[in-house]
Protein backbone atom coordinates (compact mmCIF):
# COMPACT_ATOMS: atom_id res chain seq x y z
CA UNK A 1 0.00 0.00 0.00
CA UNK A 2 1.53 3.61 -0.58
CA UNK A 3 2.31 5.52 2.55
CA UNK A 4 -0.69 7.53 3.32
CA UNK A 5 -0.56 9.95 6.22
CA UNK A 6 -3.02 9.53 8.84
CA UNK A 7 -3.89 12.39 11.15
CA UNK A 8 -5.19 11.68 14.60
CA UNK A 9 -8.41 10.70 14.40
CA UNK A 10 -8.64 9.55 11.00
CA UNK A 11 -9.08 5.83 10.04
CA UNK A 12 -9.17 3.56 7.49
CA UNK A 13 -12.47 1.30 6.81
CA UNK A 14 -12.52 -0.99 4.25
CA UNK A 15 -15.50 -0.49 2.27
CA UNK A 16 -15.32 -4.48 1.44
CA UNK A 17 -16.53 -3.35 -2.14
CA UNK A 18 -13.81 -4.77 -4.73
CA UNK A 19 -10.85 -3.78 -2.49
CA UNK A 20 -12.03 -0.07 -2.42
CA UNK A 21 -10.92 1.90 1.03
CA UNK A 22 -11.90 5.07 2.64
CA UNK A 23 -10.64 7.28 5.44
CA UNK A 24 -12.63 8.86 7.94
CA UNK A 25 -12.82 11.38 10.77
CA UNK A 26 -13.55 9.24 13.64
CA UNK A 27 -15.84 12.21 14.85
CA UNK A 28 -16.36 13.58 11.55
CA UNK A 29 -19.47 12.84 9.46
CA UNK A 30 -19.37 9.32 7.96
CA UNK A 31 -20.99 7.93 4.83
CA UNK A 32 -23.95 5.93 4.83
CA UNK A 33 -26.51 4.13 2.93
CA UNK A 34 -27.76 6.98 1.05
CA UNK A 35 -24.59 7.48 -0.40
CA UNK A 36 -24.40 3.82 -1.45
CA UNK A 37 -27.89 3.62 -2.64
CA UNK A 38 -26.98 6.53 -5.10
CA UNK A 39 -24.26 5.01 -6.68
CA UNK A 40 -26.27 2.25 -7.84
CA UNK A 41 -29.23 4.27 -8.59
CA UNK A 42 -26.62 6.62 -10.72
CA UNK A 43 -24.67 3.66 -12.14
CA UNK A 44 -26.27 3.81 -15.74
CA UNK A 45 -24.51 6.85 -16.65
CA UNK A 46 -23.17 6.46 -20.30
CA UNK A 47 -19.15 5.35 -20.69
CA UNK A 48 -17.13 8.32 -20.94
CA UNK A 49 -19.54 10.79 -19.12
CA UNK A 50 -17.82 13.84 -17.35
CA UNK A 51 -19.40 14.46 -13.89
CA UNK A 52 -19.53 16.44 -11.21
CA UNK A 53 -20.52 14.90 -7.49
CA UNK A 54 -21.54 18.11 -5.28
CA UNK A 55 -20.76 17.88 -1.46
CA UNK A 56 -18.31 15.12 -2.06
CA UNK A 57 -17.15 14.92 1.41
CA UNK A 58 -14.76 12.28 1.85
CA UNK A 59 -15.46 11.09 -2.04
CA UNK A 60 -17.12 7.78 -1.63
CA UNK A 61 -20.37 8.31 -4.26
CA UNK A 62 -17.57 9.32 -6.72
CA UNK A 63 -14.92 6.82 -5.56
CA UNK A 64 -18.01 3.86 -6.06
CA UNK A 65 -18.74 5.52 -9.15
CA UNK A 66 -15.52 5.03 -10.62
CA UNK A 67 -15.39 1.72 -9.66
CA UNK A 68 -19.27 1.11 -11.20
CA UNK A 69 -18.97 2.40 -14.21
CA UNK A 70 -16.88 3.77 -17.28
CA UNK A 71 -16.80 7.75 -16.48
CA UNK A 72 -14.23 9.54 -17.69
CA UNK A 73 -13.69 12.14 -15.06
CA UNK A 74 -15.25 13.22 -11.96
CA UNK A 75 -14.50 16.46 -10.16
CA UNK A 76 -15.74 16.16 -6.18
CA UNK A 77 -16.95 19.60 -4.57
CA UNK A 78 -16.30 19.89 -1.49
CA UNK A 79 -16.48 23.34 0.89
CA UNK A 80 -15.11 22.09 3.75
CA UNK A 81 -11.21 22.17 3.59
CA UNK A 82 -10.54 19.56 6.19
CA UNK A 83 -12.67 17.15 4.72
CA UNK A 84 -11.60 17.91 1.04
CA UNK A 85 -7.96 16.86 1.99
CA UNK A 86 -9.26 13.44 3.59
CA UNK A 87 -10.62 13.30 0.00
CA UNK A 88 -7.54 14.00 -2.10
CA UNK A 89 -6.05 11.32 -0.01
CA UNK A 90 -9.03 8.44 -0.39
CA UNK A 91 -8.05 9.09 -4.14
CA UNK A 92 -4.66 8.17 -3.60
CA UNK A 93 -5.40 5.21 -1.72
CA UNK A 94 -7.28 4.17 -4.70
CA UNK A 95 -5.33 4.68 -6.78
CA UNK A 96 -8.09 7.33 -9.05
CA UNK A 97 -5.91 9.98 -9.67
CA UNK A 98 -6.48 10.27 -13.37
CA UNK A 99 -10.46 9.82 -13.39
CA UNK A 100 -10.92 11.64 -9.90
CA UNK A 101 -10.25 15.37 -8.51
CA UNK A 102 -11.54 16.92 -6.04
CA UNK A 103 -12.29 20.83 -5.78
CA UNK A 104 -12.09 22.88 -2.18
CA UNK A 105 -14.30 25.45 -3.01
CA UNK A 106 -18.62 26.28 -2.57
CA UNK A 107 -20.65 25.15 -4.88
CA UNK A 108 -21.91 28.90 -5.35
CA UNK A 109 -18.88 29.18 -6.90
CA UNK A 110 -18.67 26.70 -9.70
CA UNK A 111 -18.70 29.58 -12.04
CA UNK A 112 -14.84 30.25 -11.23
CA UNK A 113 -14.20 26.72 -12.58
CA UNK A 114 -16.53 25.84 -14.99
CA UNK A 115 -18.25 26.77 -18.05
CA UNK A 116 -22.14 26.64 -18.47
CA UNK A 117 -23.42 23.29 -19.85
CA UNK A 118 -19.70 21.27 -20.16
CA UNK A 119 -21.06 18.52 -17.05
CA UNK A 120 -22.71 15.50 -18.56
CA UNK A 121 -23.75 14.40 -15.29
CA UNK A 122 -24.04 15.44 -11.48
CA UNK A 123 -24.53 13.10 -8.57
CA UNK A 124 -25.27 15.04 -5.33
CA UNK A 125 -26.26 13.65 -1.64
CA UNK A 126 -26.50 17.23 -0.40
CA UNK A 127 -27.17 18.16 3.40
CA UNK A 128 -30.43 17.16 4.25
CA UNK A 129 -31.60 19.85 6.84
CA UNK A 130 -33.04 23.17 6.53
CA UNK A 131 -30.60 25.71 8.83
CA UNK A 132 -31.44 25.95 12.19
CA UNK A 133 -30.62 29.34 13.56
CA UNK A 134 -29.41 29.53 17.11
CA UNK A 135 -28.31 25.79 16.51
CA UNK A 136 -24.45 25.58 18.02
CA UNK A 137 -22.42 22.49 17.86
CA UNK A 138 -18.28 21.75 18.73
CA UNK A 139 -18.18 19.98 15.20
CA UNK A 140 -18.73 22.31 12.80
CA UNK A 141 -17.41 20.09 10.48
CA UNK A 142 -20.22 17.55 11.11
CA UNK A 143 -22.94 20.25 11.06
CA UNK A 144 -21.76 21.63 7.64
CA UNK A 145 -22.16 18.28 5.97
CA UNK A 146 -25.87 18.25 7.86
CA UNK A 147 -27.47 21.72 7.95
CA UNK A 148 -27.95 24.08 4.56
CA UNK A 149 -25.24 26.17 6.12
CA UNK A 150 -22.89 26.63 3.44
CA UNK A 151 -25.01 26.13 0.56
CA UNK A 152 -28.94 25.16 0.34
CA UNK A 153 -31.29 22.80 -1.62
CA UNK A 154 -31.83 25.79 -4.33
CA UNK A 155 -28.19 26.34 -4.78
CA UNK A 156 -27.11 22.61 -5.33
CA UNK A 157 -30.23 22.70 -7.85
CA UNK A 158 -29.35 26.01 -9.69
CA UNK A 159 -25.45 25.03 -10.03
CA UNK A 160 -26.32 21.74 -11.16
CA UNK A 161 -28.18 23.29 -13.65
CA UNK A 162 -25.91 25.79 -14.60
CA UNK A 163 -23.13 23.05 -15.11
CA UNK A 164 -25.14 20.40 -16.69
CA UNK A 165 -25.73 19.87 -20.73
CA UNK A 166 -28.89 19.71 -22.57
CA UNK A 167 -30.49 16.56 -21.82
CA UNK A 168 -27.47 15.98 -18.71
CA UNK A 169 -28.52 13.75 -15.93
CA UNK A 170 -29.16 15.14 -12.48
CA UNK A 171 -28.78 12.11 -9.92
CA UNK A 172 -30.14 12.99 -6.00
CA UNK A 173 -30.44 11.67 -2.79
CA UNK A 174 -32.05 13.07 -0.45
CA UNK A 175 -35.02 13.31 2.62
CA UNK A 176 -38.25 12.42 1.53
CA UNK A 177 -39.84 15.03 3.45
CA UNK A 178 -37.78 17.41 0.77
CA UNK A 179 -40.41 15.91 -1.47
CA UNK A 180 -41.88 19.48 -2.34
CA UNK A 181 -39.11 21.09 -2.00
CA UNK A 182 -37.33 18.88 -4.34
CA UNK A 183 -39.95 18.50 -7.17
CA UNK A 184 -40.81 22.61 -7.52
CA UNK A 185 -37.04 23.88 -7.50
CA UNK A 186 -36.10 20.91 -10.18
CA UNK A 187 -38.50 22.14 -12.33
CA UNK A 188 -37.73 25.79 -11.86
CA UNK A 189 -34.35 25.10 -12.76
CA UNK A 190 -35.61 23.30 -15.86
CA UNK A 191 -34.57 19.84 -14.48
CA UNK A 192 -37.27 17.85 -15.18
CA UNK A 193 -37.87 15.50 -12.50
CA UNK A 194 -38.11 11.73 -14.97
CA UNK A 195 -37.40 9.18 -12.12
CA UNK A 196 -38.03 8.92 -8.56
CA UNK A 197 -37.54 6.04 -6.36
CA UNK A 198 -38.68 5.70 -2.71
CA UNK A 199 -36.60 4.46 0.25
CA UNK A 200 -38.62 2.88 2.98
CA UNK A 201 -36.69 0.56 5.98
CA UNK A 202 -39.28 -2.07 5.47
CA UNK A 203 -42.38 -2.73 3.54
CA UNK A 204 -45.56 -0.95 5.57
CA UNK A 205 -42.80 2.12 6.48
CA UNK A 206 -43.10 5.58 5.11
CA UNK A 207 -40.40 6.46 2.99
CA UNK A 208 -36.98 7.77 4.76
CA UNK A 209 -34.98 8.71 1.42
CA UNK A 210 -35.80 9.73 -2.30
CA UNK A 211 -33.81 8.81 -5.06
CA UNK A 212 -34.02 11.60 -7.41
CA UNK A 213 -33.24 11.39 -11.69
CA UNK A 214 -34.02 14.98 -13.49
CA UNK A 215 -33.15 15.64 -16.90
CA UNK A 216 -32.66 19.21 -18.35
CA UNK A 217 -34.70 20.52 -20.62
CA UNK A 218 -36.70 16.72 -20.60
CA UNK A 219 -40.21 16.55 -21.42
CA UNK A 220 -42.37 16.06 -18.54
CA UNK A 221 -43.03 12.57 -17.32
CA UNK A 222 -42.40 11.05 -14.79
CA UNK A 223 -41.61 7.49 -13.77
CA UNK A 224 -42.27 6.41 -10.30
CA UNK A 225 -40.18 3.29 -9.41
CA UNK A 226 -40.97 -0.04 -7.49
CA UNK A 227 -40.45 0.91 -3.65
CA UNK A 228 -36.72 0.14 -2.31
CA UNK A 229 -36.78 -1.52 0.95
CA UNK A 230 -33.30 -1.72 3.30
CA UNK A 231 -35.30 -4.46 5.71
CA UNK A 232 -37.19 -7.60 4.94
CA UNK A 233 -40.91 -6.96 6.97
CA UNK A 234 -39.10 -9.15 10.03
CA UNK A 235 -37.03 -6.02 10.45
CA UNK A 236 -33.89 -7.55 10.78
CA UNK A 237 -32.01 -9.03 7.64
CA UNK A 238 -31.48 -6.60 4.53
CA UNK A 239 -33.68 -7.45 1.26
CA UNK A 240 -31.66 -9.05 -1.24
CA UNK A 241 -31.84 -6.08 -3.15
CA UNK A 242 -29.31 -4.85 -0.48
CA UNK A 243 -27.11 -7.27 -0.48
CA UNK A 244 -27.11 -6.94 -4.46
CA UNK A 245 -26.11 -3.29 -4.62
CA UNK A 246 -23.00 -4.13 -1.91
CA UNK A 247 -22.35 -7.23 -3.62
CA UNK A 248 -22.45 -9.47 -0.93
CA UNK A 249 -23.15 -12.83 -0.59
CA UNK A 250 -26.33 -13.77 2.07
CA UNK A 251 -25.12 -15.69 4.91
CA UNK A 252 -27.12 -18.54 5.68
CA UNK B 1 -88.11 4.09 -1.15
CA UNK B 2 -88.88 7.28 -2.60
CA UNK B 3 -89.63 7.28 -6.12
CA UNK B 4 -87.14 8.24 -8.66
CA UNK B 5 -87.19 7.98 -11.75
CA UNK B 6 -84.16 6.23 -13.23
CA UNK B 7 -83.49 6.36 -17.25
CA UNK B 8 -82.40 3.42 -19.46
CA UNK B 9 -79.20 2.64 -18.41
CA UNK B 10 -79.18 4.31 -14.80
CA UNK B 11 -78.80 1.44 -12.51
CA UNK B 12 -78.91 2.23 -8.76
CA UNK B 13 -75.95 0.51 -6.82
CA UNK B 14 -75.90 -0.34 -3.17
CA UNK B 15 -72.66 0.60 -1.30
CA UNK B 16 -73.51 -1.95 1.11
CA UNK B 17 -71.83 0.95 3.86
CA UNK B 18 -74.00 2.48 5.88
CA UNK B 19 -77.61 1.88 3.48
CA UNK B 20 -76.24 4.60 1.48
CA UNK B 21 -76.85 3.97 -2.41
CA UNK B 22 -75.80 5.32 -6.11
CA UNK B 23 -77.45 5.74 -9.19
CA UNK B 24 -74.94 5.23 -11.97
CA UNK B 25 -75.22 5.27 -15.66
CA UNK B 26 -74.19 1.75 -17.11
CA UNK B 27 -71.94 3.49 -19.62
CA UNK B 28 -70.34 6.47 -17.67
CA UNK B 29 -67.45 6.88 -15.56
CA UNK B 30 -68.57 4.52 -12.42
CA UNK B 31 -66.66 5.29 -9.17
CA UNK B 32 -63.80 3.74 -7.87
CA UNK B 33 -62.02 2.49 -4.99
CA UNK B 34 -59.50 6.13 -5.12
CA UNK B 35 -62.99 7.82 -4.16
CA UNK B 36 -63.86 5.83 -1.72
CA UNK B 37 -59.84 6.21 -0.27
CA UNK B 38 -60.29 9.87 -0.84
CA UNK B 39 -63.35 10.12 1.12
CA UNK B 40 -61.86 8.31 3.96
CA UNK B 41 -58.84 10.61 3.76
CA UNK B 42 -60.62 13.44 4.00
CA UNK B 43 -62.95 12.70 7.06
CA UNK B 44 -61.45 14.08 9.95
CA UNK B 45 -62.80 17.56 8.76
CA UNK B 46 -63.84 19.87 11.14
CA UNK B 47 -67.35 19.70 12.83
CA UNK B 48 -69.64 22.61 10.39
CA UNK B 49 -67.10 22.71 7.99
CA UNK B 50 -68.67 24.16 4.73
CA UNK B 51 -67.19 21.93 1.84
CA UNK B 52 -66.67 22.10 -1.84
CA UNK B 53 -66.26 19.05 -3.72
CA UNK B 54 -64.65 19.61 -7.24
CA UNK B 55 -65.49 17.22 -10.16
CA UNK B 56 -68.53 16.07 -8.04
CA UNK B 57 -69.24 13.71 -10.40
CA UNK B 58 -72.66 11.01 -9.63
CA UNK B 59 -71.96 12.63 -5.97
CA UNK B 60 -70.06 10.03 -4.10
CA UNK B 61 -67.15 11.65 -1.90
CA UNK B 62 -69.63 13.94 -1.33
CA UNK B 63 -72.40 11.56 -0.23
CA UNK B 64 -69.63 9.75 1.87
CA UNK B 65 -68.79 13.06 4.01
CA UNK B 66 -71.81 13.43 4.96
CA UNK B 67 -72.20 10.06 6.62
CA UNK B 68 -68.65 10.11 7.58
CA UNK B 69 -68.30 14.00 8.95
CA UNK B 70 -70.64 16.34 10.82
CA UNK B 71 -69.95 18.53 7.90
CA UNK B 72 -72.53 21.57 7.46
CA UNK B 73 -73.05 22.16 3.79
CA UNK B 74 -71.10 20.27 0.59
CA UNK B 75 -71.57 21.99 -2.58
CA UNK B 76 -70.81 19.37 -5.64
CA UNK B 77 -69.18 21.16 -9.16
CA UNK B 78 -70.12 19.35 -12.27
CA UNK B 79 -69.67 20.32 -15.20
CA UNK B 80 -71.57 17.88 -17.34
CA UNK B 81 -75.29 18.00 -17.01
CA UNK B 82 -76.40 14.83 -17.20
CA UNK B 83 -73.85 13.86 -14.71
CA UNK B 84 -75.18 16.75 -12.05
CA UNK B 85 -78.62 15.64 -12.94
CA UNK B 86 -77.82 12.30 -11.56
CA UNK B 87 -76.14 13.39 -8.88
CA UNK B 88 -79.60 15.40 -7.91
CA UNK B 89 -81.12 11.98 -7.79
CA UNK B 90 -78.71 10.38 -5.52
CA UNK B 91 -78.62 13.24 -3.22
CA UNK B 92 -82.93 12.66 -2.78
CA UNK B 93 -82.44 8.82 -2.81
CA UNK B 94 -79.92 8.92 0.41
CA UNK B 95 -82.11 12.03 1.90
CA UNK B 96 -79.40 14.75 1.44
CA UNK B 97 -81.25 18.03 0.49
CA UNK B 98 -80.09 19.63 3.45
CA UNK B 99 -76.64 19.07 3.13
CA UNK B 100 -75.32 18.17 -0.40
CA UNK B 101 -76.16 20.37 -3.33
CA UNK B 102 -74.73 19.80 -6.98
CA UNK B 103 -74.13 23.41 -9.25
CA UNK B 104 -74.10 22.29 -13.16
CA UNK B 105 -71.08 24.43 -13.62
CA UNK B 106 -67.75 24.83 -14.59
CA UNK B 107 -64.87 25.16 -11.97
CA UNK B 108 -63.32 27.63 -13.83
CA UNK B 109 -67.10 29.86 -12.97
CA UNK B 110 -66.99 29.49 -9.15
CA UNK B 111 -66.37 33.06 -8.63
CA UNK B 112 -69.98 33.16 -9.94
CA UNK B 113 -71.44 31.28 -7.04
CA UNK B 114 -68.32 31.75 -4.24
CA UNK B 115 -66.79 34.50 -2.62
CA UNK B 116 -62.98 34.68 -2.15
CA UNK B 117 -62.37 32.99 1.04
CA UNK B 118 -65.87 31.33 2.06
CA UNK B 119 -64.99 27.69 2.01
CA UNK B 120 -63.78 25.64 4.82
CA UNK B 121 -62.48 22.86 2.73
CA UNK B 122 -62.03 21.62 -0.56
CA UNK B 123 -62.39 17.76 -2.12
CA UNK B 124 -61.99 16.73 -5.18
CA UNK B 125 -60.78 13.40 -7.63
CA UNK B 126 -60.31 15.75 -10.85
CA UNK B 127 -59.64 13.86 -14.21
CA UNK B 128 -56.59 11.93 -13.97
CA UNK B 129 -55.14 12.32 -17.60
CA UNK B 130 -54.07 15.21 -19.49
CA UNK B 131 -55.59 16.06 -22.47
CA UNK B 132 -54.88 14.38 -25.64
CA UNK B 133 -55.37 16.64 -28.81
CA UNK B 134 -57.26 13.78 -31.56
CA UNK B 135 -58.47 11.64 -28.89
CA UNK B 136 -61.87 10.33 -29.88
CA UNK B 137 -64.40 8.51 -28.38
CA UNK B 138 -68.19 7.99 -28.59
CA UNK B 139 -68.55 8.63 -24.98
CA UNK B 140 -67.63 11.91 -24.44
CA UNK B 141 -69.69 11.96 -20.72
CA UNK B 142 -66.73 9.64 -19.66
CA UNK B 143 -64.06 11.61 -21.67
CA UNK B 144 -64.53 14.37 -20.07
CA UNK B 145 -64.29 12.50 -16.05
CA UNK B 146 -61.23 10.70 -16.95
CA UNK B 147 -59.58 13.48 -18.90
CA UNK B 148 -58.79 17.32 -18.39
CA UNK B 149 -60.82 18.45 -21.34
CA UNK B 150 -62.84 21.38 -19.71
CA UNK B 151 -60.57 21.84 -16.74
CA UNK B 152 -56.99 20.89 -16.14
CA UNK B 153 -55.37 20.20 -12.44
CA UNK B 154 -54.08 24.56 -12.70
CA UNK B 155 -57.46 25.06 -13.08
CA UNK B 156 -58.81 23.00 -10.07
CA UNK B 157 -55.96 23.65 -7.80
CA UNK B 158 -56.15 27.48 -8.74
CA UNK B 159 -59.93 27.93 -7.80
CA UNK B 160 -59.52 25.43 -4.68
CA UNK B 161 -56.86 28.29 -3.58
CA UNK B 162 -59.72 30.71 -4.31
CA UNK B 163 -62.35 29.30 -2.54
CA UNK B 164 -60.10 28.79 0.80
CA UNK B 165 -60.35 30.92 3.30
CA UNK B 166 -56.60 31.29 5.16
CA UNK B 167 -55.46 27.96 6.60
CA UNK B 168 -58.40 25.96 4.98
CA UNK B 169 -57.96 22.76 3.92
CA UNK B 170 -57.52 20.64 0.45
CA UNK B 171 -57.69 17.41 -0.35
CA UNK B 172 -57.30 15.57 -3.85
CA UNK B 173 -56.48 11.93 -5.03
CA UNK B 174 -54.98 11.42 -8.27
CA UNK B 175 -52.31 9.69 -10.13
CA UNK B 176 -48.89 9.02 -8.63
CA UNK B 177 -47.22 9.89 -11.73
CA UNK B 178 -48.43 13.59 -11.49
CA UNK B 179 -46.48 14.05 -8.46
CA UNK B 180 -44.41 16.66 -10.00
CA UNK B 181 -47.27 18.89 -11.64
CA UNK B 182 -49.13 18.52 -8.13
CA UNK B 183 -45.93 19.68 -5.67
CA UNK B 184 -45.51 22.37 -8.01
CA UNK B 185 -48.96 23.66 -8.78
CA UNK B 186 -50.22 23.64 -4.76
CA UNK B 187 -46.99 25.10 -4.11
CA UNK B 188 -47.53 27.54 -6.72
CA UNK B 189 -51.12 28.74 -5.57
CA UNK B 190 -50.05 28.74 -1.64
CA UNK B 191 -51.85 25.54 -0.48
CA UNK B 192 -48.85 24.10 0.91
CA UNK B 193 -48.41 20.22 1.16
CA UNK B 194 -48.42 18.88 4.66
CA UNK B 195 -49.64 15.53 3.80
CA UNK B 196 -48.47 12.68 1.31
CA UNK B 197 -50.12 9.06 1.02
CA UNK B 198 -49.00 7.03 -1.16
CA UNK B 199 -51.30 3.76 -2.40
CA UNK B 200 -49.89 0.98 -3.62
CA UNK B 201 -51.35 -1.66 -4.96
CA UNK B 202 -49.71 -4.32 -2.80
CA UNK B 203 -46.15 -3.79 -0.95
CA UNK B 204 -43.17 -4.37 -3.26
CA UNK B 205 -45.28 -2.37 -6.04
CA UNK B 206 -45.15 1.24 -7.26
CA UNK B 207 -47.36 3.72 -6.43
CA UNK B 208 -50.60 3.99 -7.75
CA UNK B 209 -52.17 6.54 -6.52
CA UNK B 210 -51.24 10.05 -4.44
CA UNK B 211 -53.42 11.55 -1.66
CA UNK B 212 -52.89 14.78 -0.96
CA UNK B 213 -53.72 16.94 1.63
CA UNK B 214 -52.96 20.72 1.77
CA UNK B 215 -53.55 23.79 4.02
CA UNK B 216 -53.49 27.33 2.11
CA UNK B 217 -50.80 29.55 4.04
CA UNK B 218 -49.61 26.97 5.99
CA UNK B 219 -45.86 26.87 6.64
CA UNK B 220 -43.42 24.48 4.54
CA UNK B 221 -43.44 21.10 6.71
CA UNK B 222 -44.53 18.03 4.75
CA UNK B 223 -45.65 14.77 6.66
CA UNK B 224 -45.65 11.48 4.71
CA UNK B 225 -47.87 8.58 5.59
CA UNK B 226 -47.27 5.29 5.78
CA UNK B 227 -48.11 3.38 2.26
CA UNK B 228 -52.25 2.35 2.06
CA UNK B 229 -51.68 -0.89 0.65
CA UNK B 230 -54.93 -2.31 -1.14
CA UNK B 231 -53.98 -5.81 -1.24
CA UNK B 232 -52.28 -8.03 1.11
CA UNK B 233 -48.62 -9.19 -0.53
CA UNK B 234 -50.28 -12.72 -1.83
CA UNK B 235 -52.35 -9.98 -4.16
CA UNK B 236 -55.39 -11.84 -3.47
CA UNK B 237 -57.01 -10.46 -0.36
CA UNK B 238 -58.01 -6.74 0.96
CA UNK B 239 -56.02 -5.51 3.24
CA UNK B 240 -57.11 -5.20 6.70
CA UNK B 241 -56.99 -1.10 6.14
CA UNK B 242 -59.13 -1.49 2.92
CA UNK B 243 -61.93 -3.87 5.25
CA UNK B 244 -61.82 -0.82 7.69
CA UNK B 245 -62.64 1.39 5.29
CA UNK B 246 -64.80 -0.48 3.70
CA UNK B 247 -66.48 -0.94 7.15
CA UNK B 248 -66.45 -5.11 6.42
CA UNK B 249 -66.30 -7.74 8.06
CA UNK B 250 -63.46 -9.80 6.62
CA UNK B 251 -64.31 -13.15 5.64
CA UNK B 252 -62.70 -15.76 7.46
Amino acid sequence: MDEILLSEKERIDDLEYRGLKLIQNEKGFKFGVDAVLLSDFAKKLKKGSVVVDIGSGTGIISILLCEKTNLKKIYGIEVQEEVARLCEKNIKLNHLENKFEVLNINVKDVESKFKKGEIDVVVTNPPYKKEKTGLTSDDRVNLISRHEIECNLEDVIEKSSFLLKDLGQFYMVHRAERLVDIMCLLRKYRLEPKVVRFVHSKPGEKPNLILVKAVKYAKEYLKIEDPLYIYNPDGKDYTDEIYNIYEKKKEK
